[in-house]
């Protein structure tokens, strides 16, 4: 059993947050567009029934699931990644599409008002989104995640064992830190569990593996998290 | 058994997707803030363990249960709103999350570079904004969501019965006809189906008793979809 993962091949994107728990858990897969490249994806997200709207996609058996959330929460119940307690799953469904929105928000930073253009086409604008966001919606966010981790789970966020809460968090600090390292040098000092998240997530075998291989991506000025040294501040 | 939903009371917004699966399928709640205030809604929110990041919320014995798509995947699987098949159940949250995407851009054409200001101090960038959002992003959706209607269902999403991805199919064509009404004027010739859906969710005896009732807010510009002649266009 073999999952193919679609994602575009030359970026960690939204991509990441599924190949990270794949690779956390040691699930075999092929991340089909970087040996096939950006047409063969193309033609499966086009391919009926029940097309994708955007890539991240995961096959298997016919079946095929996109949106982040939605993966992470099917590898979760088939491979225990997540907890089998109804109550646990919508907990970490819940992480998952806040760390989402989150996401979003730091796109938002870098193309706040034309997805389909360059940054340099919007750099005035994405100058002004930068302040608030630091300033309000980044501290928000981080501080009210750091709230949610009460030590009772510690390191991980839920049930004392890590699942794609944990790898996602992982994802989240180390972008932020690409993207905006003025501001999450000040910003860390203040989420110590957070960090110790992203930490005992980067020692994880699997984990440790997967970013020391030429599998993981290095960041760049095409993904998701872009560091234009003119939107950070300390 | 009735649900406490939380959500503000003087809009429609998110809470809105919540509110019409509840109404839809004749599930008891009470829409606690509006009873009771916001401040109330603040403190439930901020109360320990597990908080939500933002409303909307529900809850029913202890459970407290934040982000649309998180809501209603749960109310789906507890009242019958979505299918037991995992595969169908897959897809109805894949269908939600893409169109909370779409209703998460359409906020961001009012509110391009910051979420904490109004919108008449950032209508030069909200200009900009909409243009590549109506020409390119909403059509690419809606032709999306109606290329998947192939008519195997009809008039309905998944599996010839209404789920609450139809509600939120209703409710994403009825705000943007009250947004963009130009733009949805031209662009409704070619999506039959979708508004088929739309016909016939409006036509639910639950759902037309709450539309004529007034628990069903009006739309207005503090919520998500808002009327600014000045970002339509035909």
């Amino acid at each position: 059993m073999i999952y193919d993962l679609w994602y575009w091949p030359t970026i960690q994107g939204r991509g990441e947050f599924v190949r990270l728990a794949l690779e956390g858990a040691g699930i075999a897969y092929r991340d089909r567009a970087r040996e096939e490249g950006v047409e063969a994806m193309q033609r499966r997200l086009a391919a009926s029934p029940r097309a994708p709207f955007a890539p991240p996609f995961l096959e298997l058996d016919g079946l095929r699931i996109a949106q982040v959330a939605n993966i992470l929460q099917y590898l979760g119940e088939r491979h225990g990644l997540a907890l089998s307690n109804i109550r646990d799953r919508i907990w970490a469904n819940q992480w998952q599409l806040t760390i989402a929105d989150l996401v979003a928000e730091v796109h938002a930073v870098h193309h706040p008002v034309d997805m389909g253009a360059y940054y340099d086409e919007q750099r005035a604008e994405a100058a002004r989104a930068a302040a608030p966001f630091l300033d309000e919606r980044l501290p928000k966010f981080l501080t009210y995640f750091e709230s949610l981790l009460d030590g009772s789970s510690a390191p991980w966020a839920i049930d004392h064992r890590w699942t794609y809460v944990d790898t996602s968090l992982f994802q989240l600090i180390e972008g932020l830190r690409h993207a905006f390292p003025r501001r999450m040098a000040r910003l860390s000092a203040d989420l110590p569990r957070l960090i110790a998240i992203r930490d005992a997530v980067a020692a994880l075998p699997g984990i440790a593996d997967y970013l020391a291989s030429d599998r993981r991506l290095p960041f760049n000025d095409n993904g998701i998290f872009r560091h234009y040294p003119e939107l950070d501040a300390d």
